[in-house]
């Protein structure tokens, strides 16, 4: 059987997690690629690392880039807080430009490895309202990158594959559960603490609870005491 | 007078030399960006910025990005060696997506500034024939940027500004020495050493030496014995 490769973006949350499990169970040798971007998250690297592992990706690459340094996001900048109930319009968790930058990274490895598909977790339904986890952005990105690259000049563009986008966050969790995804081993928090633990109150926590919630799964996320 | 501010992509090289000092001339005040990706022309940082400081930026942020780790060019896996002659096609010193890269990163740092307009010294005419320095491109990223980012959301998208786009390398040049651009400063060889000196063979070399026996300028550039 000839396996073809694939760059996968594994931020160590839930979406991405079943990302990667959905490209390995379609044939792909998955390449797994997460970014250290000065997030404040910083265990999400871990569980990026335990998740790559666990779901079969043939290498793990932690690419850094400093976006704490320009901040002007609470998961960047430690002096903007982490909202801890809902909010209006497009919410201080958002980190400008963070998906065009990551899936730059990855097309360029992709075409480093002759890869011609990059799997991106973002999902629109259930999520904070980020304007880069929407179809129209990925279409974008897309037809960038057909003239971007010497892969899209010759005729090779990378496709980037979303399979996510348009599902509920319980239709996600099924669906990574029937594929064998543990998702303890995920983290979800914008604010969890070195050893993982989610603070249950962020936006994040607030997504991935109803949707264990709403898939009638029992919720194996540790919570720390508040 | 009101400033308004821009980021400019600044290399060390000539070319975005005189993007920034185009920028400057249009009355922006110059948030002055370069990247470290690993290059193995690092005196091109230095270059950078020394002209990023006599150009008037107000200030000048170098990036990290590890693109070395991935390889895939000349110019950031030492195995890879530079040409000394024309090639056919894209030569090897093409870096699988690092103009979009360095675009992704220029707009979220746009975006937390609150700048409308990133300057891109790309130039299609008297260059290597990358994809990534097309008029398409840019208009590529332009689109996505319309979708990708916060401002574009609400009706404020970033522009890529690209003045040299369609100039020959003399017109380049002369536009420059009219604004006051000291090309001594600056560092195009793909393989100068770490004084910043010439090995005249490459193609950049040869691109840049050609424009000035074609402006009819002296030649600054200080080139190494070989």
């Amino acid at each position: 059987m000839v396996t073809h490769p694939a760059v996968v973006l594994v931020s160590g949350g839930l979406d991405s997690a079943t990302a990667l499990a959905i490209a390995r169970a379609e044939g792909f040798a998955c390449h797994a690629l997460s970014v250290d971007y000065g997030q404040r998250h910083i265990a999400e690297l871990a569980a990026a690392r335990r998740i790559a592992h666990s779901q079969g990706a043939i290498e793990h690459r932690v690419m850094r880039v400093d976006l704490a340094g320009i901040g002007g996001s609470a998961l960047t900048d430690p002096t903007i807080a982490v909202p801890e109930s809902p909010t209006a319009g497009i919410p201080v968790t958002y980190v400008p430009a963070r998906n065009t930058m990551m899936l730059a990274l990855a097309l360029g490895w992709a075409e480093v490895l002759g890869a011609s598909e990059i799997f991106l977790g973002v999902n629109v339904l259930d999520s904070s309202g980020y304007p880069d986890c929407r179809p129209e952005f990925v279409r974008a990105f897309e037809a960038l990158a057909a003239v971007a690259t010497k892969a899209g000049m010759e005729g090779a563009p990378t496709r980037v594959r979303v399979p996510l986008i348009e599902w509920t966050k319980a239709r996600i969790i099924r669906a990574g559960i029937a594929l064998g995804v543990d998702y303890a081993q995920t983290v979800s928090c914008y604010q969890a603490d070195e050893q993982g633990r989610a603070c249950g109150r962020c936006d994040s926590c607030r997504l991935r609870r109803a949707g264990f919630d709403a898939a009638g799964v029992p919720d194996p996320t540790r919570y720390r005491a508040l």
